[in-house]
């Protein structure tokens, strides 16, 4: 250990969000620091007292400022540039994920690119360079629209992504996403969206949570639901291929991927994290160690906590941003029994993700109706 | 609200060991502050990231910064001079629980005659003034042998408290408790002992988590399991004894009585705490609404959490200082599967309480087998 005691390790984390937040409530059952490179003080993480520094995620003076206060770095978002994560690898640091693995997360083109050519199912899928609309009406010819046009890069949340029903949507949907670089994907028939949140530790040990369900709306993870409502075929199917590709990419730490399951009853790459995720949250009530516990674990190299759920089900909701914030509607949500709150202390801006409720209960159904009761009364609409 | 935005209320807690430590972990879920008023940066709540004022707890001006900083003011322990506490109620502060009530938890034999007043069952006691060796005898006399001597206040995990086998013993039992007030109890025959963690909120709302069965070693409570092994007879008394005492007290926040179950199958009080309590600690895992996160729902009145456990059956095993700091075993416990560990940051010190481990499972055995496995890990015994 480069700073720190024995069994004392410090943990540092680019990105001072909720799930740096979340992680810092799991280091404090170590018994041991996250530091963290926020960008303010009003970071989700700082608020809730964690040790940070300040800086952007693409400073490498802060990044190294970082790297000389802790024993392994690891984050909360996928917005390091890859050069600057490799470099602090190759100047002694401890990465995990390393900055290969992470650029897998960070372009969507990179990784469509590298899951194909290693025999993963992922849709169709072409890079865009030149003369932009006439390949995208090209592509839409030959692959039936509708087509979803998307950013490689920095995209999250459902920003970033374009559903075009036909030809006539093109120019609108490049001026909408923005400057950057786009690809193009065929659109995959879906019957249903899956997580397989799974960690992995240097040595190679892999664990995972049964299958999480989730509902996105506007491309926002809404709700999401443990076990997944799957047969056992196809949870296996998705427990296996998550392993393949976190072995693939030589991922560490939590290793999330999202699967579309085709109307015909395929599995399909839809994206990959490289951290602690959304449709991992319930695991902090449903499972014996939460993905957080299990981050740390992973990246420090110690053993992998049990990932079985300790109750038959859970549901999770986010709380988005709308019209006021949520804390003034608290009692309200608190008198729904069996739900449990996590608020990120964050300022409340439309849109942004606020917090979540999570609830267990003998079905996913009981679960998720109390969930979405607190968080309805969370958003006001009880009062 | 006195300091703060509208559902953003501060709470602040004097005191900040392991109960305000895991405190601050409950607030964060709720996206609010706690404060703690510690002693020094080293103590466990503040390593966590808490913020806090620092001071002594009967230092009337630090409570009273501690008071312009927060809109309630709640105790991680019983230290604070229960005139002083009364004072900041006066001076217009929520102080819960009240310093009146706090006294029952400070002077055991205050807490004796008040409880026998209203017809508690209690040990026979009689305090001790002046004559004090005669009078040990008397009473060991009358009630036989062997008794109990306790210093009046500041006792706690089995300081303060002695058994005198005969008059033999009093003089070495004097010496040994040094200064301070003493009285004498009679010895309960015991078969079991049990813990009712409640929690009570200023209307008066209650709410108990199912008994806790707690094994003492040496007067430090080591073991505990819920729910506690016991008819559910004995288990309705005693939850209805609690309820009256926390009434007759009026205790707002958790409100914890110590039973004793006689040979003769009767309920007997040891003692009570008003606050968060290590024999409450497995809520954390297996309760869906942990002590911590009631306690701060309690002393904001704001609507108690579901204390039915979502498991079978949870253990929980303290780690206490021995001969190193855990921390250098914590690979090796974190093999344990299915074991959640909670160290507390501080430095090891021989019979200090570092942390504890918890398991839940089918039954109280399983999950005992599991957090004592990892627990003696913990202690490097498994090395």
């Amino acid at each position: 250990m480069l700073n720190s005691a024995a069994g004392r390790p410090v943990v540092g984390m680019v990105g001072g969000g909720q799930l740096a937040r979340m992680t810092h409530q799991a280091a404090i059952d170590f018994g041991i620091d996250l530091v963290v490179l926020a960008r303010s003080e009003r970071d989700a993480a700082v608020r809730a007292g964690c040790r940070a520094i300040f800086g952007e995620p693409d400073d490498p003076s802060a990044l190294a400022e970082l790297a000389s206060q802790c024993d392994v770095i690891t984050f909360d978002h996928e917005h390091v540039p890859v050069e600057l994560a490799i470099e602090l690898a190759q100047a002694g640091h401890l990465v995990y994920p390393s900055g290969t693995a992470l650029k897998a997360a960070q372009d969507k083109l990179h990784a469509r690119k590298i899951f194909q050519g290693a025999g993963f199912p992922v849709p169709a899928f072409r890079s865009l360079d030149a003369d932009i609309p006439t390949e995208i009406e090209r592509f839409g010819k030959s692959h039936d629209w509708p087509v979803v046009l998307k950013l490689r890069t920095g995209g999250y949340d459902g920003r970033g992504v374009a559903v075009l029903p036909s030809a006539i949507a093109i120019d609108d949907a490049i001026t909408r996403l923005g400057p950057g670089a786009l690809m193009v994907e065929a659109h995959v028939p879906i019957a249903q969206e899956l997580a397989i949140v799974g960690i992995r530790r240097p040595s190679g040990q892999w664990a995972a949570y049964p299958p999480v369900g989730t509902l996105q709306v506007d491309g926002i993870c809404n709700e999401a639901v443990m076990p997944a409502p799957v047969p056992p075929s196809v949870a296996s199917a998705a427990e296996t291929l998550a392993k393949s590709l976190a072995e693939h990419i030589n991922a560490v730490g939590i290793f999330v991927v999202e699967l579309f399951v085709t109307t015909m009853g395929d599995l399909v790459i839809n994206e990959i994290a490289l951290r602690p995720h959304n449709s991992g949250h319930a695991t902090i009530e449903a499972a014996t160690t939460s993905q957080f516990h299990n981050h740390i674990r992973a990246v420090l190299d110690w053993p992998l906590g049990d990932t079985s759920l300790r109750v038959p089900a859970a549901a999770m909701v986010n709380i988005l941003g709308g019209a006021g914030d949520p804390r003034e509607h608290l009692a309200t949500a608190l008198a729904v029994k069996g739900a449990s709150l996590h608020l990120y202390g964050k300022d409340a801006a439309p849109g942004r993700k606020l917090g979540h409720v999570t609830a267990v209960g003998p079905t996913v159904e009981q679960a998720l109706e109390v969930a979405r009761q607190a968080a309805m009364a969370l958003s006001g609409k009880m009062n």
